[in-house]
Formats: structure tokens, sequence, C-alpha cells
């Protein structure tokens, strides 16, 4: 199968050029201006348009078993949604449940992800600790492409990694070159404001942000940072959704320590007004933590993505349909967490952030894919429009432009945060593995063309880290 | 029994003046100039010196039970040194050891404390939770003049108090107008240091710093205000020995929030270096922890004071002689932390911060004195010069000087940090509740002299905070 | 004449306490619990109040020529209304033209302030220099009381002083024991951004703001700290209103300088929509250096205030009438700027700051009265309650509430910057030198009466910067 | 002539791959494992070694009339020097009297560089301002491929900056797409500073750094990225020293701000220990400005590095020989201010950065090369090894040593900063424009064979910050 797509502007992460791109075999095989056609090449004219490496998204949750139920998005709709909107790789998580051991569920999860249509790899998470957890770790960097381990510091009484465990779990991560994340919230803290707000009978949606302030999750973040700084760690932190948590960040990139962080797309641009919705199923559809926050969150958030002192974005895409979201209507602790967005990641990012003019193509690229593949070291395979990387490529046109809505996603859970939003700048094709899977809104996704993505450890572009001491 | 000061500066927080001060039944009657001598009267000559409130040393521990041994210093001891260096009043602590009645425990120190030649009063630990300590603490609080509670972040396997005894402790503290106070160092993060250290063979007392570098201090001290801040409780952080820490109350204080820090003597003005001497006994004789810091902390610290962002100083004052420390000269984790000072605190602050410029002596007062009174309510009996007060008073001849020494010290523990450090400024007569306890290096302490100061509730200097909501 | 206050509870900066005060010439002569009452003595019953320190106002400017016009209020009327609203004392300023003898503007403004109803005080502007500048600072200081000295950095092409002025006045200023203070705005920037807006068209009131951003303070306030620190000089920032302005005050004040910073009432609870305004006249009214701002500064004002990173408040009143507004509706720039507040000032305080629990009693003394006192070495004649201090009192109802008016107000000028507000804490009687010059509603104020305050250099509570060196 | 560099590890900012190296005419021609050796080619065995984009110094002065003298190293002596140490293009500065045309000095600096044995650019200095500058900026970028304009803010008395010229040109930059460089110091103080050091009679070297303490540079930073924020400018700080310096970026970045920042090589590992060596000479030799500093300034530098607020590395190469520097022994403000460097850059960085982990190979890419290119717009024509890139190459031996000595550096001037340190990771090869112009210590620079590097303006790396408004 070979591929040529003619005439566009490619971006990358350092600079943008005019160039065709080939691909063949699932591979970008040349890059350059004016290249021959082969005979029976696939032709796509990207002229006017922007060719950028695929978008990777490196916080989704497919097929997610949580809080009693199961996500609406398996990996086939999940993968195919994220295709649709130019993102070629999803990095999911395998959430084990405490006492489980971590290859049996990450073998679940593999199970599970057979049937993805785009590339996928997993963070694993760290729920629990005894001798068999650490061993595991170390057959999971070894012989299962994993780099990157998950910590929750909220979610009291069920996976909710307390300080031993981080310590013991980041000082295993050193020894295997492995990058530890962490979900920050102060569960302690969430638990018991929870239960003051139940006890004066504020339960609806309303109080899931009261029940997790910016304080809440920037004490996490701050924690997390200083326990990495000690055991001498990079750490990343997913989600950071308040300029508060930004700053403990922001101080620690400042004294040089490796600090990694992501921002939703959904902080970016939503704010807390959601929750005071009198329609309880907007209010609950929006549950997700850390919630949305007040607008000047979202001020900062950008000047994190500018001044790079945060590094990617990502969905946290985790959907639920109204009929789950319901059982918490009149408890918001049983609310399941979380919202959607892998199929309008790129588009949000685009149209809040370029063409405002905080970010340039580069940067968007950066923030979208090339970050993300560097951090988590999938880099030069993904994460760059170069000979040699997969052919996951979405071609952009800065001037379509589309409405979003539930009614017309591919996605599953029947809601879209970004209801309504009419961006500009939108992806016409996808190719995934050189295989053109969206074109001008048709989807073509295939279930089970998705593949594994093996990471090695000691990733070159963290390495200093690795190696202080 | 009447005495008066006569001719001298008298020195408050707000400013100075020349006055005369009567004192007759162990309280200030007249301040003034030119006072009339009552007949009988004692009269002290405090020409061309400075007359000031007697110190508080707001952290002290006399005849502490600790690490499987007893401090040197007992409550007649301790606070008959404090009179010989200007300090008048205490505050110690009681600490129960988990499950033990706080009550209990607390009659059990002010048992100890009778033979007090000092006032004192007492901090009371929650090193756990239940049921009872939640009603204890409401008993100390309304019936026995408590209105502060310690509690140890550090001393994991002892007395370290996790995030959810903090929560419920600093939350009852709420309900019942009393202020937390937090030794902030995560105890965790040490522990897991103390067995790396030890695995690799340093074991002496070099080792000991190294067990709790200022990210393992900073980390506590954020995590005690944002729970804080959350709680909506003020917060008081004993002994901030690094710039990181004093840099996490700085930045909650900018932000408005009602969070106090206290410095040590010794953290101002002695560095590392102490712990990697060749001389194990001098070595061990330094641990305590927070340790002894990198010199450019001791910057930060006077900064922190001379910009009142820490507003007291104090001492930890819990003395052990050195076969008490040599058990633990093979493991450093088994040395019993504590070092003296109770007696040197303030010529070692005078010296360094007034003679330096970097304090008024106005200023001296408050970070000796004043603000401790107001901080834990026993203000204006404590703490001013003033119609009323208490006449705890020391004299202070600032051209006069000392060489300290361990050998001419009152202290026990035939030790002392400061040993051979010459001061200007030093105190030529205390008077406490009225009597003349020191004068020109003769000591009348008399044991069981001291009283214990009952502290009222919702103290009015920390009012806002408490009812902020 | 002698008058008593009975009953109410008196507020100084560090306590209060129940208390009767009792006045003689002028004086307050007796402070105690059941005083006698003298025969003749005028008796205010306080039963239910608070008496504190009459306010200080650091910051007014009557009867001043300014942009080729006067002020509306003269030091009678001025001072009359601040007696009004429980202020006894403010602080005015000589500005000098350039080339204009210091001395000689001095004496011009003292001739003017003759009529003033309440004592007065004044910085003196140094407008430009050379050697008789140089020497009059000397004898202002030495001869007539001057203990500080103001630069505007704004207003280019008239006064404004450059950076070689600010060196060379802050190192006379030391010399001297006086202290420096500064309007912070870059002149330079201030020009620059008038003459676009002018060119594009924007020439209404809507265009202050503009023209005057945050970034504009907040240099110029570094830039002074930064020179005051070089220079080691104690240096005061008036009417601070912006979050970046307070943050280089927070950074300095961490570090131990001695930086003061001031607060205006109006940027306490004013936003800038008000220069958005359709009604001309009302927008107009607005316009003062710097503008109001976006209202999440004033959250971070009161965090200055609360943090005390600020230290005093005040109006900058300066009243003009709608007529000389008028004559710059159509080129901002030449709007009159300046309004009013000396009236209002303890009162908006007191309901913004007391009502909400942001401020405690003592820390609304502070903050209105004790810290000026110290700052400019008025204690304790001012700022505090206490045998020996000026009968300067504002006895206060906490209760009482006012909606405030300009039909109302004994300020001259016809607009009112706080229309419409209705506050609850109001002043029922105000004592000046012992007069009772207001009482519920009816103002007794007399021309004449007011008296000049000489201020000492070498402020003690200063004076450790003054010895830095 | 065709070269090809076999067997190593190519180095570019993105991340580091095995590959060969095929350079043909001066361009990189192919880059790929086991490429094909053309006959004839020149092959470079570079086995065991890195491949880097050669070094971009973006702040040198060849041949510069300063302070009545001129520079040791003209364009030939210093490119040569610098191709010797890996580095092929030098950004040096045309540096206008006031009141001369700057088209006229950029041509008389053109001529001078005509002899420049490797690649040159120039940043033009805007020293003074009329209408005649305002129009030679446009002729310059426009014509004279010039897309950066230098400002002195210290300097007094000669060629200064003032507000008004920054704000002037910072807005005529702006128009062109052209970005503002500036050495910040405050030139007033420095003035003041200077004339009272000669007043006390402090006139040898050891006054130099008393007379430029951190506040004066990092006012001036924070001054110019103040001006830079409100004219809505990108900005580049040449020469960052100090941590203060540093905070100013650091704050400006953290909030989205374009701030650019640059560490010298010599700042880096110098301390200002030199300046009170009792050597006149070796004092002498370390005079430049902004002075070495303090050692703890050292790690907030690196710290920068690592951080990304801190993005070149540079030497401002500036080398006076001891005659020269002696004119000044008696009189510090007259000693020429220079050092050298141009020739040890690469190694001192990398032995001091690269060596410790505090970077990793691709970072010191970065700080060495890639960043000067995009932020300068020279990318990808310098700044990667790619495909149509010139062929400026360095083969680095990381096990290579190289004890520096002025004795055997081909830098003029007989002295060097860095005498004695023994470098690990040095240069084998350079290539410049696909010439091998150095080889295992033997140097065969042409003199006349660099060239002048045009430089388009609106570089695309920095554009949101150009768009933004």
């Amino acid at each position: 199968m070979t591929t040529i797509v003619r005439g566009g502007t490619v971006v990358n992460a350092d600079r943008s050029f005019r160039a065709d791109v080939l691909c063949h075999e699932g591979k970008i095989v040349a890059v350059g201006e004016n290249l021959d056609t082969p005979a029976h090449a696939q032709v796509i004219d990207a002229g006017g348009q922007y060719v950028m490496p695929g978008g990777i998204d490196p916080h989704t949750h497919m097929q997610l078993p949580f809080m009693g139920t199961v996500t609406a998005d398996d990996f086939f709709t999940g993968t195919a949604a994220g295709l649709a909107g130019g993102t070629t790789t999803i990095m999911d998580f395998v959430i084990p449940n405490p006492q489980q051991s971590l290859l049996e569920a990450y073998h679940t999860w593999r199970g599970w992800a057979k049937k993805a249509a785009g590339d996928y790899t997993f963070h694993v998470a760290v729920t629990w600790w005894n001798e068999t957890v650490h061993a595991d770790m170390g057959t999971l960097v070894r012989e299962h492409g994993v780099n990157s381990f998950k910590h929750f510091m909220a979610y009291k009484n069920a996976i909710m990694a307390d300080d031993e465990l981080l310590i013991k779990s980041f000082a295993r991560a050193l020894e295997l070159g492995a990058i530890p994340t962490v979900h920050a919230e102060n569960g302690e803290l969430v638990f018991q404001l929870q239960q003051e707000l139940l006890k004066k009978g504020i339960t609806g949606p309303v109080a899931h942000p009261l029940s997790r302030p910016p304080a809440v999750e920037a004490e996490a973040a701050n924690r997390a940072i200083a326990i990495a700084n000690v055991m001498n760690t990079p750490v990343y932190i997913v989600h950071v959704s308040c300029a508060e948590s930004l700053e403990a960040i922001t101080r620690a990139r400042a004294k040089g320590q490796r600090v990694y962080g992501e921002a939703l797309a959904g902080h970016l641009v939503i704010d807390d007004s959601v929750y005071r919705s009198n329609d309880l199923e907007f209010a609950a559809a929006h549950v997700m933590s850390p919630p949305f926050r007040g607008k000047h969150h979202q001020a900062a958030l950008w000047q994190g993505l500018q001044g790079g002192n945060l590094q990617t974005t990502a969905t946290d895409h985790c959907t639920f349909c109204a009929e789950q979201k319901a059982t918490g209507y009149d408890d918001f602790t049983k609310i399941p967490n979380g919202c959607g967005g892998v199929e309008d990641r790129m588009a949000i990012v685009w149209n809040a952030g370029v063409n405002t003019g905080k970010l340039t193509p580069s940067e968007f690229v950066r923030v979208t894919s090339a970050n993300a593949a560097q951090i988590f070291n999938m880099y030069p395979r993904k994460g760059v429009v170069a000979v040699g990387a997969d052919a996951d490529l979405v071609v952009w046109d800065p001037e379509g432009t589309r409405t979003i809505s539930a009614k017309t996603q591919f996605a599953k859970g029947g809601f879209n945060v970004f209801e309504g939003r009419t961006v500009r700048g939108i992806p016409t094709h996808t190719l995934a593995a050189g295989k053109l899977v969206f074109q001008r809104g048709e989807l073509r996704a295939v279930e089970g063309a998705g593949r594994h993505v093996d990471r090695p450890a000691f990733s070159p572009f963290i390495g200093a880290a690795m190696q202080r001491a």
C-alpha cells in the first residue's frame, strides 16, 4: 500500500516546510518537495493544508470498569473516534484492583484492546504494593513495552496510593528506567469534603467541584514532585487543571527538576459554571476529576503550554451515558467520573490555541503529539513527519470549520462537553499506519487494525534525570 | 513584694521609650518616666540598658521521655536555665503515646512541671485518633487552658500523623478555636532515606541530615498549609529550618492565609558542617530534627523574620547527654534527637539579629516574646511591658558580652551547640512574676515557683482566620 | 477641656480591651476600666462600640494645582470631611514645579494648610534635581519636620523622576534618615500608550486604563524597589493597585527588604468597568492614576493587607468637579486625575474588610492608622489609644449603617466613587485633639483648628533598614 | 567537494541516532545508516563519537572598538578559534556610535568581517534614535538579513538606551518582525556605584563586581521584559548572569510571554573570587559586564538551562591583552570590559553539563546550536544535522580530554578565563560548509572562507508572539 500526500505544508515540532509525504507499507519513506508519485499510489491532495504527525492522546480510558459500571466507548469505538479527530495513538491505562496481579490486569487490558482501530499503548497503575507488584513492574518493563506507571493520589478506599506506595513505586521505576505518573488530588481531603457536603445536604453535581478545590490538587502535585525530587525520578502529572497545581510544576522546573504536566482539552476551554446548571443531566455529564475550574485557570493552563511548563494535551476520555451518570444524582460521590473528548481534542486546541496566536503550528504539534512521543519514548516512530516514522498523519485544513455535537460524533456516550462550539481548523484526512482511515467526514476505521506500541525504558529525552543521583 | 526598674529604655513590640517600671505582687503596676520609688521597694538600676518583656520560648521539651530515654533537663533545671537567659515562659509539649488518653498524658506532664522555676504552658500533641481523642481535645480547651495542638508529620512507626489524622484534628481545632501546629517533615520519606543510608553502610551522624533533606521538610510544610487552607484553620509551623519550607509559608501568607512560622536559634546560626566532624560525640550532639542546614538557609530564615513571614524564635530545647547520644553512634536513627538552647536563645538572636542591623530592638521583642504571646493568646499578660501584665522582665545590657560554654551554663546535658561563641547583648537581670531570679550571672531560680499559664481559645490575634469560612 | 469616652472597647493594633478613655487638653491622660469621671467632663457613651485611634490618611491632595486646575477640596473642607469619616490626620503632598525651590513650595503649602480643621503633615515631592534641592531636603528634614519624600515615576514632560533623580534623592534621603516614597508607573510607557490610543481614535475615558496597564505599574514598583535595594534605603510605594505590583513588593519583603505598600480604599472595592460606562461624566469622574483594575486585583490587595505585605490604606483624595473633568472628554490625557474618598475610607475598609472576616478589628487599626503612624514616625503621638497620645479618637458603631452618597457627603466635588454603597460600621463620634468634632452625623469642624505634625527623621520602626549598609 | 562522516551517533535537538552523514558542496545531502561512500569522498571516521550540528555562538565581539581600544581577535582569528572549538557560526554586533548611521556602521562591520574563516551574522545595536534610525532599521531587515537589534541598558554617557529609546525601538522591531535583545544592567545605578567606589578609594578590579550587583542586572531585565510585554514584542536577554535576573525571565515565561535568555560559558563555571586575586593582571583580565558572580548563581543558571527558561549559551567573546587591561588598574571603570571563550564554550558546557548528567546530549545541541538557530531564524540551515542543512558539523569525542590554556589556544589576547581546566568531551573534527577546518588539534581555517548568514524577519519559532496583540 503506497500513499502520497501532495502539496501540503509539513508541520513538525521544530519547523514547517512545503513537502510531499510518501508512505509505503505503513511507514513514511520520503519527505520532500515535488516527490515522484509512484504508480498505483493513492494520492491525497493537501494543497493549502498542513500535514502533521497524527495526534497522540496520552490519557484515555476505553472500556474501563469504574465505579461499578463500564465506560461507553470500547477500544474500537474510542480509537475510531480518535482517528476521526486526527488522533492516531492513544495511551490508555491498565488499572489493577488492589491485590490483583499487575500482569494479569495487563493481559486483560491487552485482550480488550485487540479490537482497537488505532494504535495504543498502556500506562500501568500501581494501586497496591507487595513483592509481586515489584516483580511485575520489572516484567512489564522488560518484556511488555511498558515504561510508565500511574498512581492515583485520590479515590480513598479504592485505588488511592499513599506516600509509602508512591515512594516504593517511584524507587522501583527509577531502577527500571520508567517514568512515574500521578493523578494529583489529595484523596483524604476529597473524602473529608465529600462527607461534609453530604452531611450538609449538598448532594447533587453542584457539590462535585466543592469537594475538590484547587488546593486539593495543588497539594498532591507538590507532594508527588517532592517525592520525585527526593527519589531522583522524573514525574509526569496528568490532567493539571488549575493555576496552583501548575505553579508547583513551574517552581520545580525552574529548579531544573524533570517534571512534566498534561492539560486536558476540556480544562482548557470549559469552566465550572457547568456544575451550577439546573439541568441535572447536563451537570452530571460534566462530572470528572479534577473538575472544571473557574475561568482564570484556563488562562493559566494556556500560559503553561506557551511557556513550556506543560508539555502535553490529552482528554482523559472516559465516557458514560446519561443512565450511568444518573445513579449519582442524589449523591454526587456516586456519579461515575469521566467525560469524552478524544475525537475533538486536536480541533479544540487548534481553535483556541493557534487561531488566537497563543501557539504556533509547530507548538501545536509539540503539545498534541511530539512531546508525548518523546516523554514516553515512542519518538521518532511517533510524533514527527520524517522518513522511518509510522505513517500516522493528519491533513489539517486551517480554514475548515465544524460545529461539535454529540449528534454527529463517532464516540459513544451520547454527550459532548464541547457541544455547540464551532471550531475553525479541522482534519480532512487521517492516515494510520499508512491507511486512509478518515476522509472529509467519512470514517473508515477497521476493528483490530490498531497495534500495541512497545515503549522501551530509559527514554533518552529524560535521560539526564534518570542519571542524576 | 515591690520592685522598681529604674532608668532604662523600655522596649515593646511597637516602640521603645525611656521609663521606669514598677512591679508589685507579680504584676506591672506602673510604667512611666520618673516614677516615685515606694518605700521598701527593691531597686534595679537599668541605666543604659533595655527593659524588655521576658522571653517566651514557644518550643521546649523538658523531662521528655523520647526514643527510649529521658532528656537531661527537667522542668526545674530547664526553666531555671531559661530565666538565666531572659526567658520567663516556656511552651512545652504533652506527647501522649498512641492509644494513651490525651487527658491522662496532660496530667502526667502537669505533674512533672510542678517543679518549674518559670512559667509554663503546654501544646498537646495529637498522636492518634478516635472518639476519646476528639472528646479530650474539647476538655483540654474548655477546662485546662490549652489552645494549641501539635502534630508530628515525622517519626513513622511512632507518633507520626497521617493526613486523615491531620484533617480530623484540624477540623476539631477549628470548632474549639484552637490552633494546630505541626512538625513538618514527611516521615515516609525520612524512613525510606534512613533505610537506604543504613543499607549503603552510611550509619553515623553524618547520615542524619542526608535522611532529612530540605525537600522533605518543605513537602510537609506545604501539605500542612494546604490542609489548613482547605479546612479553614490557621496553622503554625514549628522549627522552620530551610528556605524551601519558608517559601511555602511565604506563598501562603502572600495569599492572605493565616500561617505562622517559628525559627530556632540554632538554625539561625549553625550550619550542617557539624555533622561532618570526625568527633562522633560532637556530631551526635547536634543530631536534631530538622537538622542544621547549609549556610544559605540561615540567610533565608533571617529574611523570614525581617519580612514578617516568620513570627517567632524558639529552641526545641531537648537535651541529652553524651552517653545517651552514644547509643546511636553506629545507627544514626537511634541517636536521641535534640539539642539545648533555652538559656542562650535571646542572646543569640540579639547578637546575630540586632547587632547586625537585621532587626530593630522592637522587632527583637516581637520575635522573642510578643508574637508568641499573641498567637497563643497569652497577650497582654505576657509579651509586653505594660500596666497589668505579669512582671516578667529582662534587663538587657546591649554592651555586655559573654562567651557561651557548656562549662558555665546552667542547663544540663553537658553540651552547648553555641559553644565558644561570644555574644554582645546579654541579660543582667531577669524578673519572673516580679521576683528577681537572675542578677549579673547569679541564678536565684526557685523550684516550684513557676505557674501554669492558661491560654483561652479563639485568640483574637487570629480571629479572622477562625471566622473566614 | 476634659472629655471621657465611657464603656467602649478600645481597639489598638495589638489588642482590644474594655476601657474608658479620659482626654484632657488634647491628650489622652487615662485609659482604664471604670475611670472616675472628672467634674465638668464631657461624657461620650461608647457602650457597644469600639474606640479606636483616629484614622490617618497617608495620601491626600487638598487644594492641589494640577493639570491646569485646582482640586475642589481645600484644606478646610478636605480635613473636615476626613473628621466626619473618622480620619483625624492627613498626610498631604508638597509638589514643587520643576525648578521651583522645595522650601518655597513647602511654605506655600503650609500657608494653604493653615485653614485645616484636622491635623496634617507633608510628604515633599522631589520633581527635579540640583544642589539647592539637595540642600533643601536637608533643611526640610532638620528644621521642618519632614521625613518622607515623594517621587513621581509617571507624568512625563511634567514632574516625572528619571532613574538618576531617584538614585540621587534616595541617597540623600538615606543620609537624612528620611523615607523615599514613589508613585510607581513607568511614565515613558504611559506616554507611548497614550499617543498610540489617541492616534487610533480611542480618546475618551475608556482609554485611560488602557494607557496604564498593570505591567506599567509593576515595572516601576520593581524598579523603585531595586534602586532602594542597591541604595540601601527603605521605600514606600503609594497606591498599589494591582496584583503584579504587589508581587514585586512581596518578593522584596520576603527577602527581608524594608518595603512598604499602600492600598487605596477605591482600589479595594471598585473595578475598571466604570470606565466603560456610556455616561461620560461618570466615567471621567473615575479617572485617576493608577486606574481602577479588573476585579481579581481587589482580591490580591486584600490578601496583601491580610498577609502584611501592604501596610496602609489611603485615598489619594483629589477631587475635581464635573466641569473640570469635562475638559478631557475628547482627550482622556487632559482629564484631571483624581477621585475623593477621605470621608469614606474607614467605613469602606471596615465594611469590606472586617465584616467579611478578612481583617480583625486590631488589623483594621493597623492599616487605617497605626502602621502609617509608625512608618512615618508619628507614633505613639498618633496611631494608638494610650496615655500620652493625642486625643484623636473615633467611636465606631459596628452595627451602624450608612448609604454613601455625594448628596450627603461633606467633601466637595459633587461626586463619590462609592455612591450608593451601604456600609455597616460607621463612626458615631470623632475627637480631634480632644475636641468632639463629629457626632452622629453632625460635623463641628473648626477652620484652622488643625495642627501641623512634625515628623522626626530616623523612624525607629524602620531603623534597621537605615543602618544596614 | 564531498565528505562522509561515518559510523558516528548523530545528535540533534530532538534525538540521537546512528547514522553516516554525507556532505557535498557545502550542504548535507544524506543522513542514514550505512550510506555508500562516493568515490573520491573524504572519509571521516566518527566511530564511538557524536556528530552534532556546529556550534552557534550568539554573542561575540570581534575587532570591536571599545572603551578607546580594539579587541585582540579580529574576524579571522576569532572565527578560526571558534572552528577549533566546534563553533561554526558566530553572531556578532554592529555597534554604531550615537549619531552614526546604522547602515554606515553595518557596512563597516561587514567590511571587517570579510576575513572571517567561519560563518557570521550581525545583531545591530540601536544606540540612539531619530527618524533615520527608524528608517535604517527597516532597510537592515528588508535588505540586509538582519532580524535582531541590540540595546545596551548600561554604559551611561556612551551607548546607554533609556526607556524612551527602548520603547521606540521595540515598537519598530515589532513592525519589522525583528527581535529586540538587551544587555540588561541599569546604567544609572552602575554609574552611581562606580562614583561611590572611586570616592571611597576602592579603585582596582575588586571594585568592578561591587559596582554591578545582581540587583542592578535584575532590575534591567525586569524592565526590558515589562516593556516587551506592554509593546507586545518578544525579547532576548543576553548574558544572564545571576539568579535574580533569571527569575525575572522565569516569571515572564510562566505567564506565557516570549522571553529568551542566554547564559555565558564563563558565568556557568567561574565565580567572583577572581576579582579578589592579588594578581592585578589576573583580576583585570576577568573584568567583563555583567561580572562573574557568587557560586550559587552558577547553579541557578544551570537550572535555567535544564528547565528551559534559558535557551542559549554564548561567550561574549571580546578579548583584550594585558596591556589594554592595564590602563584601568588604578581606575576599574577604565578597564576594557571583555573576556574570551569562543574556542572553549562547547567543551566547557559539555564537561560541566553533560558529564554531570545535567543535560542530555540532545539538550546540549539545543543550548549550543539549535535554539539560537531557531530564535534568530537560521534554522534548519543551521542548528540541525539534516538533509539540506549547511554542512557545519562537529565530531565530538566524549572521552577525549584537553587542558585549556592560553598557551595552546588559537584565540588572541594571551589569556584564558578557563586556564588549567581539564575538560572531557572535545571536538576531533570540525566541518564548516563541508570543509574540514579542524582535525585533532590541527586548525585549517581559511581567511575569508566564512559567509554572512542572512536571517529573515518574522521567525516562525516566535511567530505567535509576533501576532498576539
